[in-house]
């Protein structure tokens, strides 16, 4: 049984509380969060202590820290929670700072401990199952990606501000979506974006509709489409074409209930945001990560990957302000 | 290329002289109609000529002959033309009299000219495939067969009222869909029926809403669905459990495009009626007819087929009236 | 929060563990089986206690008891927890015996303590949204109901000989769907039914294949279709035709990937069986008992549904065996 | 009743021939073919007259001329017809040559006759539903246009090599797609493409797989993906994203039959190619045609569509090219 500190007691640390609880091999034994009242209650609901997030890092009882706060403090727990020989699951991304973050990645690696980012999408069924069928080489070659993410509704404009911008903050998690399913990196990256959903964020120097191109060394390639409004929910779906076939996921959608009128035939529409769509999955991910932890092997995703996830969205940024290709080597 | 003659020039003709005119092999030569108008009409419109149904039968220039004409003249004209050496093929059903059909297919047989019954649905692209599929193994031995049949508004009553009610009428297409697919002739039936779309069908003697269950001699069973009425249109599938599997065939779309909104997803309805369901049918059964008589081959839907068919609506309808099921063989 | 003892650690106590636990106003304070080192591990996993059923039922801490044992025990159960004074879920069905059942049914009333079936089914997300719309008068009035529900595989003989039968054992849950669905039991009921899949199943004196019809007061019928073996998966569809329209619930499959290649275009499987089907199901049954029990309104699903579910597949059986239709006011 | 000239007896010649035969307000009097054995087997079957096309172009009897001939053909003949006073329906593209087609577009404007461009997949009955509910504003205002179009299988190299390139051969029908649904031009092009299906086509200086994204002066955007190979058939698909909902048209299937086993569920393939697949389409484009010249009213699909399509081909040259975005105004 690990016992497992959590720092961050938000909408997302109360996911992974449930988590980590309902997980024979682990125990929530500690919890944090810069507002301490929200540790409180989520450390009543699961009989787990409250503490400061350096207190957890110091407690050599704990064996594994996962990292939900906010992503400024990202880098900084990472760094002291591996030099304290602490394994850790940091939600992504490593850092808007893409400098801090390789430095973070330099400093955690001399530490030798694991840890892992939580592009949770990896341990989507559906995506996993994608990823498992080309491992498997039922399409061939893969030679044309797609993917599809549309949020629901923009967030506030106030959160647009510090968010990093839309390829930082949102399409990141197709970038390592696309390194998951490709097994490489892109050569070239091409950003076309616009704000057309709301000129609010246009105001606050973001875009919130964005066509991105992936170029890969052999030829493949890759097109990922981000809107931050689709009224009919979360639409997150995948395509991968191969010389052999096609593979799609499409959404999960809120019940299979089909009803016929004379008004048309209507379905019920896709879960409505993350926490509906991808709750298997964030389950999914902590399995993988006590897994990898138990038998010692390497992480399913590693800080490596959040960090060029993180380039590849600088990348992003910089085509969009040039208009021009740029090569993920200069970046 | 063969001349047809084509009698009856109502709705259903109509259909018929299309796919007469379009097969490259048949010449739509001359067309009758009780109203003469109506004949005269379609023959402008095919560069035929036009002339009474008996004309056309003792016309030695004609070599096959299409009875799309009321279902009370079938019998008599299967006769005559049969007699006079045509090739004949008859629309559903033979006869609203069970004894009068078996006096016609007794007398059509003593001329040995070949006659098939247009049971249309046997040649819908969706239901051929799974007969091939059923003949091919692909879901071993058929153990439950299911046919849903809905017709998007029930017809005027006045129409119910010389129909020979909703088993000669609606489910006899149903009959001979569940013997194609079984290849056999069941042993017991038992319906269930009831009048819950319109009462004014009720007081005509008719019901409107009926489940039929057929068994066969070695366990096997169908069950049979039909309503005069689904709102949302044609409603036409089938599908068929065997030991290895399931066989479904849906419902043909007006098209294929889906619509997300706050409101559902919402696609397109069933193609509305026969007509625009079932025109490829309408056409591939010509052509079966033409293929048969030109290689000289069984036809693949005989006049023995329309008489079982009959034979069944009618054991429905007694275990209709009785409450008992029926062995078809008693009939 | 309530203290619950559950009684049976098998498959179905094992999930009801992990429901009671994971509702954060139920505590799973202990556990009892016949095979006590079943009880032992799972009061384990739970941090709970291991007592007998008979110490569970008479231990004054304990608010409400989940009877998960074998069948031949529930009557017997439920009478004794509810003369203790405790509320109780109880798995269906409530015996095989019709006769102790309404004893049972007798006795537990006088009690007045509340008691809920668990006919998981109505707690299916599809399911309960399609009864929500049935009332909500999206269709309009309910005319024709089809119950389709095919097992995987069929269980082992030496459980088929035991299990009461089909209709007992398997399309007792559909019966019950049928109630909730339609909102009052059936009149009369007719059943045809075979074994087509293993003749061992039929020399242990089941059926392994059945469609019955039940038929309502006013017209409107249902017609349910089991079987013992659907290669594919779990097979639990519904559709209900109405006035104004069709409210289908098609399977769940086991993820949203679609394959295209040259053999064909390639989806999941339904989810193999029910408790993976069910899973969402059972968490949902275990809410709304605790909600009605703490909001003191009455059960979702009563001991008196479980009893008219029961008698309907005593007249079902009755019919199969008759040949004729049964009455369900006779049985 | 119009009568018709054909020039063009090939695969696409014969399905115009079958279109113009069908139609009740046209007659197909005579077909023209470089190799005249072509045009007389034609003319056989549909009882027209066969002679040169200078002659058809000549001839005061014909009212309208369908060039179907090949591509090197289409300027010259567009000129010539419409000087003769004809109506022309021309299949796309006008020319290989943007500075021909554009010559070719300002001589025939001259003639003031109504010339439409063979844009088949307007009048597709699913992209028309699309194109019509965008229209009604159904998903309010457009902001992402993405169109799928992959071919069942290369052409042969040869072909390739006389084709024009991917751009001006495959995609000129998807830049049409995008003006027609965006009822507007792109300011930018940029294209990224490669060649991966087969090293041939690279050798033969073209490419077989490309991303294209399109950018509009007020922020909205498209990106069309093309590959010459999808193993499982012809795929055709398009979505928009609006300010409202999302509206999709998903692939016409050879059947609506799915069958289920251990081996998963298994639909039917899309429609081979683009005869199969956009056989209606033809019927309607033709009936557009003639609807628009005895209403005289403007063409569905100017000469305009068509030199502007061959622009866009253009650019997305110079920018796979380039490796830069081309504005459209300066090709």
């Amino acid at each position: 049984m690990l016992n497992i500190g959590l720092i961050g007691a938000g909408r997302i640390g109360q996911v992974h509380a449930q988590t980590i609880s309902n997980h024979s091999g682990t125990r929530l034994a500690v919890i944090s969060d810069v507002y301490q009242p929200a540790a409180e209650t989520l450390a009543k609901k699961y009989h787990a202590e409250v503490a400061r997030s350096e207190d957890i890092i110091a407690d050599s009882a704990i064996d594994a820290v996962l990292i939900a706060s906010s992503t400024d403090t990202h880098s900084e727990l990472i760094e002291a929670a591996t030099q304290a020989g602490k394994a850790v699951l940091c939600e992504k991304p490593v850092d808007l700072s893409l400098e801090r973050a390789r430095t973070c990645l330099a400093n955690a690696a001399q530490t030798g401990q694991p840890v892992m980012i939580g592009f949770n999408r990896r341990f989507d069924p559906n995506f996993a199952s994608i990823k498992q069928a080309l491992t498997a080489g039922e399409i061939g070659k893969p030679e044309l990606l797609s993917i599809t993410s549309f949020d629901p509704a923009p967030p506030p404009v106030s959160y647009i501000k510090v968010s990093g911008g839309l390829f930082r903050d949102m399409m990141i998690h197709d970038f390592d979506m696309a390194n998951f399913m490709m097994g490489e990196a892109p050569v070239f990256i091409s950003a076309s974006g616009s704000c057309v959903v709301d000129p609010e964020i246009g105001k606050a120097g973001d875009i919130d509709t964005a066509i991105v191109t992936l170029r890969y060394g052999d030829g493949k390639m890759a097109v990922i489409k981000n809107s931050r409004r689709a009224g009919y929910g979360y639409d997150q779906r995948l395509e991968v074409l191969g010389s052999d076939g096609l593979l799609q996921a499409q959404n999960m959608l809120e019940n299979t209930v089909v009803k016929s009128t004379t008004d048309g035939v209507v379905s019920a529409k896709p879960t409505y945001f993350f926490l509906e769509r991808y709750m298997p999955a964030y389950a999914r991910e902590w399995h993988a990560f006590i897994e990898a932890l138990e038998s010692d092997s390497s992480m399913p995703v590693t800080l490596e990957d959040g960090v060029l996830a993180l380039t590849m969205a600088e990348a992003a940024k910089q085509s969009l302000d040039t208009g021009m290709p740029v090569r993920l080597a200069d970046v």
